[in-house]
């Protein structure tokens, strides 16, 4: 609530249970001195309103705050995260968050990746939704083209790629402006769409596990991108 | 259940169901072999056991795996998780896996942190409950003087630490064998806890969120730390 008021978010009713309205009075105030109407509820209306167990009083409805696609390029991002086909919202919502963290300046919710307005994706995501911009409902082709013609390097963060993040041609490319492409929680990326990409990467396994869980593997790509375009710069793409 | 069988967990029973016999029959095959007994049920039962909506049709019962912590230290670990409080099962069986992809030698379930046995647990560790030795119930304080005993650095990761995971410093000793101490999803790790380590480390936040999800800053921490023991070997306390 706090990060949809702040974020610019276009915010169109606040709805708040007694008890929520005095704890955080200072939203309540905020929101009634920018217009917003403030509508007083029980915790039951409250419950049902928020589709959780432990709501927690305060409940913003806010405009959709995606993005064309053509948008997220004008900025000359550096990194970008493409959803391809993730389903679960809480994995989404938290690439979402992991990808605010690293500084990625867009997440594309591409094919048939959840709704980012799912409720359970809203939560997982932190407040992260309002803080970068989002892209929904496009092709991961068409998402795919866009970022390359942008100047990103496209890699596809697969399980089964012969090159790992540790390999030092991986490694000294990280630097360069780059979009991962991350896949389904289950399946991961098929063949056909890590094709798309300019280079299959896997995240080393170093132990036993057969692989790692989707925002895991999210979370060590984006990373290494960041720390790497931070510590070495930005590089162009081929050392340019 | 695969997992279970290869990796020498102690199998008593085997539920199955008769469409899962089928697709299964090498499993059952290998249990029957083992000596282990076999009970067919309906898909009815197979989902009360299973505890889960979908239930893969096939159920082991396993003793249980976990060991004294004085048994991780003999094989002198290079990293270890500490989870001190974890109390989300999905967070913390996440932990787990991405620990086992990130060679670690031992979790440590401390303080009031979730029973790793607990179904969701199990299922989110993907197998990796039985790849690495497990310790549950043990206190937070007692896991570090064991760990510290063994010679590993005690790393807190704490989003509010002066440090973070790019500060030079930080980085010319994350080669030497580690312990990193993992606190709650909702509070993360209070001073009293983050005084047992000998340094809290933020994972750097380069963007607007205002922290990590567990699962993901772990996955950030341990890939770093099993990096940095791979590519430059690991390296003794203090340089040495």
């Amino acid at each position: 609530m706090a990060e949809a008021l702040s974020c610019g978010a276009q915010v169109t009713d606040l709805f708040v249970t007694v008890p929520a309205r005095s704890r955080h009075s200072d939203l309540v105030t905020a929101a009634e001195g920018a217009g917003i109407p403030v509508h007083v509820v029980s915790g039951e209306v409250m419950g049902d309103l928020a589709q959780t167990v432990t709501p927690q009083g305060l409940l913003a409805v806010c405009g959709f705050v995606d993005v064309p696609i053509a948008a997220v390029t004008q900025s000359a991002p550096t990194l970008v995260a493409l959803l391809a086909n993730v389903r679960d919202p809480g994995n989404a919502g938290t690439v979402l968050r992991t990808a605010d963290a690293a500084g990625a300046r867009a997440v594309v919710f591409a094919d048939a990746s959840v709704d980012p307005y799912n409720g359970k994706c809203v939560r997982a995501s932190a407040g992260s939704l309002f803080h970068l911009p989002l892209v929904a409902g496009v092709r991961l082709g068409e998402a795919v083209a866009v970022m390359r013609g942008a100047g990103l390097r496209i890699l596809a963060a697969d399980g089964r790629a012969g090159r790992s993040l540790d390999d030092p041609g991986v490694q000294a490319r990280l630097g360069e402006p780059t979009a991962w492409m991350f896949g389904n929680e289950a399946w991961g990326l098929p063949p056909d769409l890590v094709a798309l990409a300019d280079e299959p990467v896997a995240v080393p396994i170093y132990g036993r596990a057969e692989s790692l869980n989707l925002a895991a593997a999210a979370a060590v790509c984006l990373y290494a991108s960041a720390r790497a375009q931070r510590v070495h710069g930005v590089t162009g793409r081929d050392g340019a």
